[in-house]
């Protein structure tokens, strides 16, 4: 049995089951499933489009994090694909591995295909993101961000307009600029990528279920390997005492919503 | 239940049960493995050192990749630190899997530490996993190649002066290059990872099981989320009637030797 | 005359006189000079050498960037060499400009020499730093992140054995590995450029200082040519009416501490 | 006071008056600006927009730098979007600070933006300003070159068609590839910043007015902060007695054209 | 008197003649020419536009670089613009010197241009191609890969309809992408370069005849200078009596095809 | 017969009859080699070890490339491993290849070898050739740049100490830092490939003859292939008439001597 947190770096619940029930019928058999997200306290976050929304969540993100390392959670993912907080996060996960939406899909994507687009929201989000898959290595992999004239928050509303929307950005990542497979750019386009894949005919890769099967196999790398994260050099963590002297790193309630499951 | 091959590009079985009771040890249940080595008339090779050895057995780990395939495998491992003829296999491999352990290595090291050495036998391969860890993406994370002057069959002869050297090659990464993480450069440093890790102090990551548990991870995707390679622009496989009209894909012994097992 | 803020992201005040006698010292004749740290309720953060702590501190930034925005500053400095929190200042400055200390050095010191060596505390920020030299583009004229085994609160402690020791890396940088120019990467290197300079014979910067001239020369480019920050595309700003209703973007209390002068 | 020369690298004095009025219009107070250009017998190049035209002026580009160095200026901006004999001029400016237009703007765009296009006259000049967008380590945050055929000479001959042509490429760049700011690309677009910073309502940069800001910012680095070139390693200049024995570096006659004013 | 083998890895002859005129028309005085090909016991490939193609042929290019290495032949061309196998080759070439078209005509073009396109016959190509264009070092110096909807056998099957689609790739890369120079990107394109080039007014180069050419220098270099291959390092070549007891590197007929002339 | 023009950018002749001999030595029956170097008018220097000696040189480069291009030359070398004024060269050429000492040995040590060690006279030198070595896309092939505290007038100085010195610094190249090549970083360097290739074990590559022979080769592609320089885009030479306006392209003398002969 190996345990996995979902966390949602949003400020509310709403889509807690939905990414409980996707993860749960994505799952392998033995993996149980935590899905949580911040307490209203640190902001009512629908969405963190905004760097300075990502930088608002950060303290809840590594709260979090710590809380769940504490719990001997194998793996932890960040739910948002700006990968939000992930290097503060690995910093203080202890032997727990923390795992993140893009990375992981850009994993995926470019094992099944030499290159990939990505179909992201708002035109707001491509420079961050596009910098991430420059950082992780897959820049000359990628064959750009397509823009669909839809907020985070907007994608659930109507989904054959999402459907549409998605469907005509990956044709046009395909057939125009050769793409051979497709990442969805958000969260929230989850519930889309089967249909999409079947429709384009090249892999779709939802990032939310991307990031968590990465999260089973890190559980798995820890479990039966002994693969945890280095701490030497910059992997290095700060000082408990350190930590406990300048406080908040721990709260009573780190989660706002704390559900849970099994395949 | 998820089907792996590991597949050993050697003219010989000597290393066969190795790796079957290595994997097997570090796998998760509900696994089967199966390990496999070219037959003899593909060429004695006791070691692929040279790209003109790779250039050789090439054909054979094409005839074993369409055998697997073909059997249903969920995923293909190819033995060999050089991930030879990965980009062959991955055009062949149809709905199949095919994974390499520089690859497969470089995905763990980087994302449990920020930059890792690679421990190597001879001076002779550095150029082309070099090559190969600047082409996945990884070039920027890799304090360098230290090689400790054995050749591929000699690292399994004497165990103490292997450990000996391997050991004092990671010190000289970690210490001098402040590597955070070592990546053991070929697959016939296996047996040495736990005891390193423990010296070391930083993970220390076989290249073999990372393949074989980064195989169980893609069977996972292609199981669990449909996930399997992608077929479009220059991902197309050749058609079946040109390859059997040429002939030679396809031989009635595709494998030397063949065992299997489970977790 | 225009206004800078100068703003130390840490829990306490203690610097806040040194970098402000400091910056008063090369400042140009017309400029204000305001010095800030964080509320102490934000953490009591002596050195932010972790990321996890930068997370920390990132909210605090924020906060005293928009308070500054609103009190028409010209430009705002981040006083910590990791250039903490920027991409988020940025996003939420207004009109003002936000600049930072390593990249201020960074154009300073290839605008007088070919290649520039850094000296760093210890090892622990070197991923991050050489990360940010990459990401502005000075990677190949970068010989090395050159650390003295000395934390953030150290430098100020005993300045004979500060300046052997960054003289002895200076002397590394420049002899050994044909360094033209030095950076001192931490803020509270300060003090130190000018002795250096004098022995290593080649400029020195310092990196609150440079920030701080940059903050001089962003102010004048603001105010005698009308350039302000770009608010398209991935420069858009979060609307106000969603920050006041998600709460925290403001406080009464942004700064602990706040002092101020002229040249 | 700062001494600041503002050089035309051209063989007539036919735009120095633009270029001194509309520095003045942007100085700081205190700021001493002198605006030359090339004696007439350095060649009558009325544009330089080949590079063998570039060969030819550099001698007298030298010539005015070691004049200007001499005279005790504080900085010297190089008048050509090229940056034409930037390296040349930097070797032996001794410790007067050599600054040039497109690097200038590069700075200032990127510090108000993530991404920006360049307006350029012909597509002659792509190769040669792409090189060195990229060299000061910029290509990835350039959304592309965009010529509007128009020649240097022709910028000035008919305002209404120039503006109408830079602020269609203009729109090209920000609507159709994300340009978040605007550098134009020659020094005598001059004079059309402001109204197409107000009407593609994103930052123009003007490189003559930003090299002569950077020139400002430079003269401050090097009084307030002593920070002048370096003199080690590449950055070596030539022995003074060896350049009078080959002889031709000054002559009695350097500047063509000098005027001079303050704001 | 240099001897030059363009080796053509196919399983027929069909086209043997016509690179044997072409390379005569192109010759210096003094070359002595053989065009061979494979035995078609290696395979009856018509054309090798896949990866697994280039795995099949490659033991036999092998076998050809051997036999001609012991004739004392002064340079080998690999006749396809894959490149395919030039690593294998070049290890164990001896003193002989390998050269391939991609390489020699990326070489070539850019001695006489910034930028080049690439006409290339089925999108399938382009990946590897690409990457071999990176590689080398030219990745920044390629317009594009512009392909003509045509298979390998198609590009002589229709001298009409073949020139009309190439035109017109090259006069979008011209026109559109700004390319200065055109490369032909596969060995059956000959015949066509000296039309295009007249009609498209920048060089054309043909691949073939670039290799041809560039294996005439090798062999002057060679000849004149004494410069053959390292075999240090990693350049070292497996050693002859490994091979003899391996088997298989040496047959009787290692050519299927073999035809030579003189200029 | 084709006509190759080698052209020393110094002020004087001393060196010229040891290139006419070495390039002589090193010729293809049928070449017609023509040594020059600058009038004195163009300045006595003796060695161009400055970016500004290269910026006073550069006029008389080009006149001598458009005097050798008017004279049907087919080829023209540039004497100088700092490839002085390659760009402006080009574009005044005509239908005459201009080629140089850097970017020719480059093309040959990576067509023999993996990895390759540039022996220089002064550290002054490294910025200037590594960033053309950078340029020319062979960074990732460079071990690096080893100096030998020699100036261009010293290596003919003390044969022996010279051979003694240089042999020093490719050891270095080759046992510490696995270089399997050596480039002679200066052209007068001239003399000792042969003996240090004895004595290294590695191909050793001088500069002058590379050129001369990429020259060679330059010429056989015009005269058996038609390929010249491409006039396009960025490509484009300046308008005959307008340089006949400015004046000082052309003189009476452009050569202070000229020796020739054949091999």
């Amino acid at each position: 049995m190996v345990k996995i947190m979902y966390h949602n770096p949003l400020g509310n619940s709403n889509y807690d089951q939905v990414f409980l029930d996707a993860t749960k019928a994505h799952a392998r058999p033995g993996t149980e499933i935590h899905v949580t997200s911040l307490p209203p306290e640190d902001g009512a976050f629908e969405h963190i489009e905004y760097r300075s929304y990502e930088g608002r969540v950060t303290t809840g993100v590594m709260r979090a994090v710590r809380a769940a390392a504490r719990a001997d959670f194998d793996a932890f993912v960040i739910g948002c694909f700006y990968d939000t907080a992930l290097h503060e996060a690995r910093e203080l996960s202890g032997d727990m591995i923390v795992v993140a939406p893009c990375m992981a899909a850009c994993e995926i994507a470019t094992s099944l295909a030499n290159r990939f687009g990505v179909i992201i929201g708002r035109r707001k989000w491509a420079n961050q993101m596009h910098g991430n898959i420059v950082e992780y290595g897959h820049g000359g992999r990628c064959t750009g961000l397509y823009h669909v004239e839809l907020g985070v928050t907007e994608f659930q509303a109507d989904h054959d307009e999402t459907e549409k929307r998605l469907l005509a950005a990956g044709r046009r990542a395909v057939e125009e600029d050769y793409a051979e497979a497709i990442i969805l750019g958000c969260t929230l386009e989850i519930g889309f990528h089967e249909r999409l894949q079947d429709q384009l005919g090249v892999p779709v890769i939802d990032p939310s279920i991307a990031a968590f099967k990465r999260a089973e196999y890190a559980a798995a790398l820890r479990r039966d390997c002994g693969w945890v994260p280095s701490r030497k050099w910059t992997c290095e963590a700060p000082p408990e005492e350190e930590m406990a002297r300048v406080g908040g790193f721990d709260v009573n309630r780190p989660f706002g919503n704390h559900i849970s499951g099994a395949a």
